[in-house]
């Protein structure tokens, strides 16, 4: 037997989920693809912009399709720095963005880049669990504080679980599994608690930015917290997700700057990444001021809710990203989503992102599949709370 | 500060290398491009089969660029199966490939899927300098077994390397940096010499099986070798080197497969690579009896030999990939690359691969270029000489 303990022990926790996907596999195989309501997975079904597509396909007869520096192309960097400083309120240049294989490669290279062994990372719960995983990758260990009741972080939670081996706090705004955007008080408070801790980095994860409602902004971390770098992706933003096409955009006013822009194009190197796709850079850079039709998303979250009030549900209000995280009508979750599965309706149970007792239901799917699974919502609430 | 202790200690190994990148910029700006004889760097220049640039845009219009499963495609993984299985004598099915972010990433997947901590990784001297990065990202330690005079692997070397905590072996054919292709016989003594060692995988980095001469032919590891896998790229076959696509093929007589291969499939996801590029994978299996035109190369390695002949240089013989790893006239290769360097002449000192004494060129240039090369070559030979 040839595989890491570790490794052995992480795809044990990871069954559960496995089963869960598989059992959903199944009933598409059984039922028909339309008459399974899944809800489990976040993977962007609406279009990309025609402007996306078009780009790729002239790029790719134009463009050489060779390596370029780790970091990526220059002149991307420069489109990327030159869109977002506007978007951030920061002067931004090229050389303070890094090309990266979608935000999930983007997360490993700076964690790579600034953890010792045995380093603390905060992650504010409910969290994406693969928070967890990527801080393990580097020697790093995940220390999460819980939000409050509305799923807002907490500053004294924040501040409680910071130590002398602290090395990053995780934001992620707008949030998976919640839906909610993390006001600008929150971010300029953290910039106050961390004014004396220049080793710290916190990372906003940031792949939903472009994709809230009702009008809501989404506050600058780069602004307000100067040791702060952003993740993100154009996966959401313009419906890519499989093309692996990140970036890290790094605060200039970031203590040792140039060090730590060496260790994360290093990074990006070392852990097998080399470099970001090529085509997918070009297209993004040429595609900067596109965004998949949100408006799209907006009303499949209006459906949700309506369906999620006829069944006496409840959520936190959702400001962006396209999930809703929904209190189980148990305690147990777990069952819940059994009760909703009988009714071949897949959503996540909220132990997955470190929150027992809800349930994530995540909008990707057409919205009269969203109406269509009312009824079937509504008598595994009826069933699982008569049990 | 904010950077990792160990990143900040493998920048500053690194930067004798960047220097040197550095200076070559710096030349072509002063000099011009085509004035500066850049051997450094094996960046594919030929231009990809047009197959693929014609799939490459078409499939940008009618494929979903969104999330697949972890591992890939099944039809680009069943697909890949059926192309390999005949290539390298044994049966394949779709559930034996898994789609990867280039060779790079392939390898970090393995190495994150086998290596607990401590573990040890051999490597036969020369190596791709990579290698002792990526076996250090998951605890493990590389350890190296000089090959012959002739840069062929010597079994004695090898077994003399091999300890209870010895993990994986990581072969290279084609080479980087000699360009030698190991023959069947040492692939066959390796199968033997590991009989017993079924928790020791056989890692076979083969980006240049395609780029072979004078009828040579590349053994096949999964055919003599139980416990092997294979980790390539289209990046040279394809010269799509910037796309970072490739899979691990995993031999399906390997003890405990299901295991490793749900550990490979969990390493994908959790080190951030998520999936392989979308658009790549199915351009890949829509080209895989696509092949670059290996003839440029063969006329440039022949090109490159006549010119380091002229300059009475010496050489291990070149059978495959595009690089001539060549003895210093003196015993400082580095002092070597510097008087090339006087000539606007690029090339990689040998200790950059663990063998010192040599110096790596790169035929990743015109036949032109090659050809201009030689009287700044000479005279570089001649210098240092008589110094």
């Amino acid at each position: 037997m040839a595989v890491a303990e570790k490794m052995l022990g992480f795809m044990e926790k990871a069954s559960w989920i496995r089963k869960m996907f598989e059992e959903g596999t199944r009933l598409k195989a059984v039922h028909g693809q339309d008459n399974v309501y899944d809800f489990s997975l976040g993977n962007p079904d609406v279009p990309p912009p025609e402007r996306v597509i078009e780009r790729m396909a002239a790029l790719s007869r134009t463009m050489f399709h060779g390596y370029m520096a780790n970091a990526g192309y220059p002149e991307v960097r420069a489109a990327v720095a030159a869109r977002l400083g506007p978007v951030y309120g920061v002067d931004l240049t090229g050389d303070d963005i890094i090309m990266s294989c979608g935000a999930g490669g983007a997360m490993n290279v700076v964690l790579k880049a600034v953890l010792n062994p045995g380093d603390e990372v905060i992650a504010l719960a409910p969290y994406f669990v693969e928070y967890g995983f990527y801080a393990d990758n580097h020697g790093g260990k995940l220390v999460t504080a819980p939000c409050d009741g509305d799923f807002l972080p907490r500053m004294e939670a924040i501040a409680d679980r910071i130590t002398a081996r602290t090395r990053a706090i995780i934001l992620n705004s707008p949030n998976n599994p919640t839906g909610r955007v993390y006001p600008e008080e929150t971010i300029r408070g953290l910039g106050a608690l961390l004014e004396n801790r220049p080793d710290i980095t916190v990372i906003s994860d940031e792949p939903y930015r472009a994709i809230v409602y009702d009008g809501r902004a989404v506050p600058s971390v780069l602004r307000h917290i100067p040791g702060s770098v952003v993740v993100t992706s154009a996966s959401k933003e313009l419906s890519l997700a499989g093309e692996r096409i990140g970036y890290i955009a790094v605060n200039p006013a970031i203590p040792g700057k140039a060090e730590l822009v060496g260790a994360m194009i290093l990074a990006t190197r070392i852990l097998g990444f080399v470099n970001a796709p090529a085509l997918m850079q070009k297209v993004l850079a040429d595609c900067l001021h596109e965004s998949v039709d949100v408006e799209i998303y907006r009303r499949r979250r209006d459906a949700m809710c309506s369906v999620l009030d006829g069944a006496g549900l409840t959520y936190a209000p959702p400001e962006g990203a396209f999930y809703l995280f929904v209190r189980s009508p148990v305690e147990d979750e777990v069952a819940f989503c059994a009760a909703l599965l009988e009714e071949r309706v897949l959503a996540v149970p909220g132990r997955g992102f470190g929150w027992p007792g809800y349930v994530r239901f995540t909008y990707c799917v057409d919205e009269s599949i969203i109406r269509a699974a009312g009824p079937g919502i509504g008598r595994a609430v009826e069933k699982i709370r008569s049990r």
